[in-house]
């Protein structure tokens, strides 16, 4: 048998430094349990447009096409804000998402016990918080033609266009009702029915594919708006929630900056199976690259790490290796160990992104 | 001179209750102050979907466009959920909106300080909060065609468009800066111009407008899901943000949410000056019909009183008024007096909607 295979694409911004860090655990892996990767590095986002004039090359495309999973850090920054639309790094990452076909974002909002102070919400609010927010990631608005900026008369005009097939929302609910069976067995689809077309055929379906297929998983729909305000009232009345591109960018975003874990929330962006029953599959932490503090060694790895974990229960089917690697985390956090982001609490000293890196591997 | 108009469209669920409370604070005014409003009411939503089969008659839409202020209480309810999508409650106050071009929908988030407690969110981060957002609300994605689900090889595909030209940026633009100038002048702009081409004319289109006549405003861009993020991080930080409809829709719902003020949040939609000077305008509460409590005696009437303070404000340049109003509600509040959605202390009793409108004319 072959060892399992990983593309590692840092990218830009804390990337390289969050990714340093998950390597060490990598490299854990291979050392004391055996579980040896065969582990490629490209470039994606800025860095590659620096290097190859591109966001992404077809050959880091065609990579990332035959491994089992990609790892990827953070894309962006002010220097390319200037660039053209067609190199902007964001376009290597969602060349990415629409070329692997990767048709649902799981991005967990989950609350640490050792944080639950840190969030801007009430601490009842929070604590023990854990939702699935399953965001279609292939479609929608984000890819929709006609789209560009088109002159009309004597004046500009932007126009971007909201897609959906019934196949694709098909798919993407199935994902979402298989998670929840496996969690609290409930979804909640939020579209905005009551005023676009593409919401109401998005609800027909969701409730078709639920009727047919999953008739035992409790559903219910909420419009959008509403949905952001339900997220900030009480986010515990959620268990799955399924919504398009678009709305999943806002909602997982805001939900994620509840929990007052940012720093630390991974998310797995999953297709197909591939022909040796694997999902296609990119994981990649729910921040960005933080500009700001890059190369200062302040950034916290976790949510890349915790990325990795993802990938252990969702490609690689070592539930129990990702559990190990989650409860090296928690165990750090129990301990007070702190990157600078998650400090709030009087008299701890931060550590450096490797130091946080060093203590899970020793938590392991 | 003729006393200025007033067209009062209460709707459905709470809508009714809501505005009753409203016209005693506009009897108020007449035996006291002398400000004596003509005023006529009309239908709006499914209760005119009921008497007419259409959720707008075109007579009521005639009388809307000829009077000087339309106040609106709330539509929809659970009994239209299965109409078509052209006669839905909603249709009938998307046209108000289209039809009277009100493109600037103002929507405060004010926390009030009896209420920073009742917040999901930390007392300091909204303590004090008070934020203008400002939405498009005529264009976009509610808008724009091609619209509408098809038929497409064998599967179903919904469809929807979003589109803004530049002259529709540009003067909800200057709507936005006027009220920074009034306000803290400030103003973050949010689009999502990494990912839409419709994003990059509107940051383009803002930055020009604040170059050539706003230059004294301080200006930014967030991308919205960042917006989303730093909304329920800090809202402080903010002054006014200005951004499309349907950002605009999930933020403004999200902002109002955190105030913990939900059932107080007023908002205004304005258009271009009429004849009279005054703007073409339309008041009505950010909340929405609350079909679960109508009818009850329960709903807080207040965000539709203050509604009718913006009104005063807004339309009839009584900004005197106004503040005798909003002192009004926050006496009351000081006061203790709460409806059931105001609960959160121990021992207080709730008051009715009808209670509670007295208790504000009283206090005037
Ligand atoms: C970087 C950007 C293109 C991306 C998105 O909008 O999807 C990001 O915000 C995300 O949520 O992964
Ligand atoms: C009722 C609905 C059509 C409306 C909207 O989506 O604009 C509401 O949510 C609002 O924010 O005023």
């Amino acid at each position: 048998m072959t060892n399992p295979s990983l593309l590692i694409l840092p990218g830009d911004g804390i990337g390289p430094e969050v990714m340093a860090e998950v390597r060490k655990i990598i490299d854990w892996y291979g050392d004391k349990r055996g579980l040896v990767f065969d582990v490629s590095e490209g470039l994606v986002g800025g860095c590659s447009y620096d290097a190859h004039g591109t966001p992404l090359t077809d050959e880091t495309m065609e990579k990332a096409q035959s491994v089992d999973a990609v790892l990827l850090g953070a894309v962006g920054g002010p220097k390319y804000d200037d660039l053209d639309f067609s190199v902007k790094p964001e376009r290597g990452l969602l060349r990415l998402r629409k070329e692997m076909d990767l048709y649902a974002n799981l991005r967990p909002a989950q609350c640490f016990d050792a944080l639950a102070d840190f969030s801007s919400l009430k601490k009842d609010v929070v604590a023990g918080l854990d939702i699935m927010i399953v965001r279609e990631l292939t479609s929608g608005i984000y890819f929709g033609e006609p789209r560009g900026i088109f002159e009309e008369g004597n004046e500009r005009v932007g126009i971007n266009t909201q897609r959906y097939t019934e196949s694709e929302i098909e798919r993407v609910a199935r994902s979402a009702f298989e998670l929840a069976r496996k969690r609290n067995n409930k979804v909640c689809s939020m579209e905005k029915a009551n005023v676009m077309e593409s919401g109401i055929l998005w609800r027909a379906v969701v409730s078709e594919v639920h009727e047919k297929e999953y008739p035992d998983v409790e559903l219910s729909h909420m419009y959008a708006d509403a949905g952001a305000m339900q997220l900030c009232r009480w986010p515990k009345q959620f268990d799955v929630i399924v919504t398009d591109n678009l709305f999943g960018d806002l909602l997982s975003d805001a939900a994620a900056m509840l929990t007052g874990s940012l720093g630390m929330l991974p998310s797995a962006s999953l297709g197909a199976p591939m022909a040796n029953g694997r999902p296609k599959a990119l994981y990649e932490p729910v921040h960005g690259s933080a500009p700001d503090i890059a190369g200062q060694g302040k950034a916290n790895p976790i949510a890349c790490i915790l990325s990795f974990a993802m990938a252990l229960r969702y490609s690689f089917d070592m539930g129990a290796e990702a559990d190990r690697l989650e409860a090296a985390v928690e165990k750090v956090l129990a301990d007070g160990v702190r990157t600078a982001d998650l400090l709030g609490e009087e008299g701890v000293t931060p550590v450096s992104t490797s130091e946080m890196g060093d203590a899970i591997v020793a938590a392991l």
